[in-house]
């Protein structure tokens, strides 16, 4: 395919900026206020399944986890805890929307070498406020031509995206941390995905083998290797 | 301007079904459950000044109000309200998010008698999820050429989507029931305006004065009323 024609998507929280860190620094203090009533295994295997739980109604984002974590607290503590330690949860989830944007390495220039020759997209789920503020504060939405906030990442969403932005699969390389939510349904439509990895994976983007897809699914150590896959693609 | 080139936006929460009245209830229960503590005047000034404090970090939409409340809560009984009573408020909250779609009058024919010969699309506010949950159940989608559901609905908002979809100020009519967010801000970028107020308004959309606009601004009853509107667009 001629690169000019090439559109490539990027998910945002742990590919383009750091994001899991601070959910497990919040998972740290979690454990701490509940530490007198139960083991970190037990908080956090409760917290998740309360998330899972409530993630077709909440959908992805911190005010759901923040509402999530309240109501384990109240479950593993039999409505022991005492409503300022609620406070607490609360203010930590303020915190974690208020957290500043940290980019990942490479991040900045990989853009600003791919965007003049590149159409750039954001496909990205979670709060919609949350995700367009740290958009904004990342100073990189000049590099993209559109920004798509979703609240699932699966086959019908690219094939929306697709649809609306006239995109041919086949042309379509998504950049992404999350198996899951960023290549398999990608691959599945026939586009390309560049697997980038981050240091944490969130449980629910887990998966365990990466299907067959030759020529058309790569491992980046970081986005700094991105254009010599672009180059790859093109060759 | 000719019919056919027509594109109508309509707002969701009020306009298309009932969403105000659900709050409504709520803040009954919200009320009841505070009553030991302080009278309802109280309680409502202060979850509204919580709610506007909080509305930069959390954005419009249940998940954000129920955090609020939640925090007002513990304010305005100095940390005395126990586990279980906010429990009740995270039960509250998600009651609101699995209430079911009830649409206004005239909501089903009038989208049915314009989307044959005019493109429509959603343009809302409120949590991603939520938003695109209610749309879902309302069985309206196939209506609508576009959903667009943003953070905000200011001038920059509506310039963006005119801008994305190719589509002219003066070209363009939008039918909600918020002075403040459906029609001020596509009045001052050349559009129409077809308010249709409902029987409840949020203090946070309220606006005193309706703006000169000349042949540019309805006030409707129902949507029912939206054709006659347009007719005399077209005249």
């Amino acid at each position: 395919m001629a690169t000019r024609e090439l559109v490539i998507g990027f998910d945002a929280d742990d590919t383009l900026w750091h994001n899991e860190n601070i959910f497990e620094k919040t998972h740290e203090r979690y454990r701490a206020l509940l530490a007198h009533y139960h083991d970190a295994a037990t908080v956090d295997r409760t917290l998740f399944a309360t998330e899972m739980r409530n993630l077709e109604l909440y959908g992805y984002g911190v005010k759901g986890f923040t509402l999530s974590a309240i109501e384990t607290a109240i479950q593993l503590t039999a409505g022991k805890i005492r409503a300022d330690e609620i406070q607490q949860l609360i203010e930590l989830g303020r915190e974690m929307l208020a957290h500043p944007v940290e980019l990942l390495d490479g991040v900045s220039e990989t853009l600003a070498a791919l965007s003049p020759s590149h159409r750039l997209v954001v496909i990205t789920k979670g709060d919609l406020r949350d995700q367009e503020r740290k958009l904004a504060k990342s100073g990189l939405t000049d590099h993209f031509e559109r920004v798509e906030i979703v609240s699932e990442k699966n086959e019908a969403t690219y094939a929306g995206i697709f649809r609306r932005h006239d995109i041919a699969a086949a042309q379509f390389l998504m950049v992404g941390n999350s198996l899951k939510s960023d290549i398999l349904p990608v691959l599945a439509l026939g586009g390309a995905g560049a697997y980038v990895p981050y240091r944490l994976t969130w449980a629910a983007e887990h998966v365990e083998d990466l299907p067959p897809a030759e020529g058309r699914l790569f491992r980046l150590k970081t986005l700094r290797d991105l254009p010599s896959v672009i180059q790859s693609l093109n060759a």
